[in-house]
């Protein structure tokens, strides 16, 4: 039997209870064939080594099969403008994490926001390049004649590769795919993206295209989110639909988000959509959910389908008892020893 | 008594039936004080004379007390791209429209998406500049090697306008003001735009300030909407937080907005928040609550507060009889009669 080699990056506040958690699920629906190595790569890591990651922590990542990660960040310590960049986007840069997977539907027993339920979307987020390329500057700093800019970078190959696991996934669900631009405002690069999906589009005469600006889709996932199916969007537009997605899926203790290199060139990393929220970290009532679903996923990326199906099931049995369902009711032990039982 | 001149855009779709219905409410409220000036400047205008409006189109509006848009765009006729970069854009640059007022409540009968009601949000989006510059470029273009890039571009005088703006509208409401950014991962204008931030709060002590990255904030207006109070953003943050705005009020018939040029140098232009809408453009169902609001707005800019309120209060005498507050279910002139019957 395959053994599969986990990197295992908790990082910041709450990611570390909720990536522990996730661990023991997975553990127990593949025993004995994950090997997990932890990283204590961290704000705190960055306060005693003035690096959020060691020189070759890129490196040292390559050679696994997949990589777990909590979350990262906590303002007070470290601003986020650095953990982020020296941990978070450079990993899914240099693997070529290009697509990132969130499913945003109810599970049973959660009461979302919305009076209305019975939606299942799956977002695709460009996870490379974009409006989060890090390219620009700023002139004249600190006076009142200071200019900032942000270029957002989007190349043939980066969308090209997006758009086509776009369709894909559409292919595979309803044949349905909602492509995101504003592109009646941002005239270089999202005429660019609805060109280059207009072209591709001939090669899917299957997949049925929509094409829908960011206001206009935001607005859609609250008013109609049930019409919507495959979601593909850059880095910033997927970044804001997927926590929205969280909000209407009850929130972002239930988010989970895959970062897949496609190609398998480099491992993928799974991580839970909420961030480190340094306000309850030691409170242990984090949702370990979403990391539980979000390593459910890195089992089903491993060809594991029937232990990720397994671990879903489980979830979906203790949410549809009320475990679990309502923010700070249970404690993340509690959650996590209830998908536990239910895998037996 | 003063007499204003009004510069009518009714522009494409339903923007024409909306700003007619706009436009007999306002006479109403204010007898033989309104001079409208209509101009048809539009997609088809487009079509007739391959410009959105004619070269001297600003200044002919310059000379205006204020501007009332409907609808711009058409996309089958023109494309997004050019209709709005060729009219809607350049007024609210030319005429330093720089804070884009948008207010968020529920009009009493309105059921909107949410469980939760009671929320009540002003956004101010900046409106002339950001990621909206117009910036950018194609090179390669048609290769496999294009790459296009769009410029966000923020300077020192927009941003701290901006923001000054909004610090203003807290201290007339809650107090409270809500900064939106995603300086965790664009770190030259967001870290920009929150160092302005910082900088400026020193000046207003009386404002308790908080930062939110426009992932969770779309969440939050979702999650908790009564939260928020006054909402300060970017161009593109504001544009999509305005559409969620809309949506959770319960729909885009009844968002309306302000484009105003507070130092008065030039005309403000009062606009609905939603589009030309073309499926919907011949069925004489369009909502004109978000019409007439806007020039409730309009009218509150002149200074005529008395009868701006009066439209207000019509408005809500007539969606508390559940008149206009389920989309199509009335028709555009039965609605306006209704507003008008209700100002007597
Ligand atoms: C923390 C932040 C940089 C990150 C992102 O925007 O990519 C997060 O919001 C996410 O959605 O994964
Ligand atoms: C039509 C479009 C360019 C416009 C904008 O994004 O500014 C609209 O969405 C709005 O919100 O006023």
């Amino acid at each position: 039997m395959t053994t599969y080699r986990i990197a295992v990056i908790p990082g910041d506040g709450i990611g570390i209870p909720v990536t522990e958690a996730a661990l023991v699920v997975a553990a127990k629906a593949l025993p004995g064939r994950l090997e997990a190595v932890t990283f204590p790569w961290s704000c705190d890591f960055y306060l005693q080594t003035g690096q959020m990651m060691p020189q070759d922590g890129i490196d040292t990542l390559r050679s696994f099969d997949a990589i777990c990660l909590g979350a990262v960040g906590w303002p007070e310590k470290v601003p986020d403008s650095v953990s982020l960049h020296g941990l978070l986007l450079p990993i899914r840069k240099a693997f070529v994490q290009y697509a990132n997977i969130r499913p945003h539907r109810l599970l049973p027993g959660v009461e979302g926001p919305l009076r209305k339920g019975g939606f299942d979307i799956l977002c695709i987020r460009e996870n490379t390049e974009g409006e989060y390329s890090g390219a620009g500057g700023r002139v004249h700093q600190g006076t009142k004649d200071e200019v900032a800019v942000e270029t957002a970078v989007f190349t043939r190959a980066g969308v090209e590769r997006i758009l086509r696991f776009g369709f894909e996934q559409a292919r595979k669900r309803s044949g349905r795919l909602a492509s995101v631009t504003k592109s009646n405002a941002q005239k270089y690069s999202m005429v660019f993206w609805d060109e280059v999906t207009k072209e591709l589009a001939a090669e899917y005469p299957d997949v049925a295209i929509s094409h829908y600006h960011i206001d206009a889709i935001a607005a859609r996932m609250v008013m109609a989110p049930e019409s919507l199916d495959v979601v593909v969007a850059s880095n910033l537009f997927g970044d804001i639909l997927t926590d929205l997605g969280a909000a209407i899926q009850g929130g972002l203790g239930f988010a989970a988000s895959a970062n897949i290199n496609p190609d398998r060139s480099a491992p993928s990393m799974f991580e839970p959509v909420h961030g480190s929220a340094p306000d309850i970290a030691h409170l242990g009532i984090a949702n370990p959910l979403a990391a539980i679903w979000s390593v459910a996923m890195m089992l089903e990326h491993l060809g594991e389908v029937e232990a990720a199906a397994r671990i879903m099931t489980a979830m979906e049995t203790v949410t549809a008892q009320g475990i679990g369902t309502v923010p700070g009711q249970n404690k993340t032990d509690e959650i996590t020893q209830a998908v536990i039982s239910a895998l037996d």
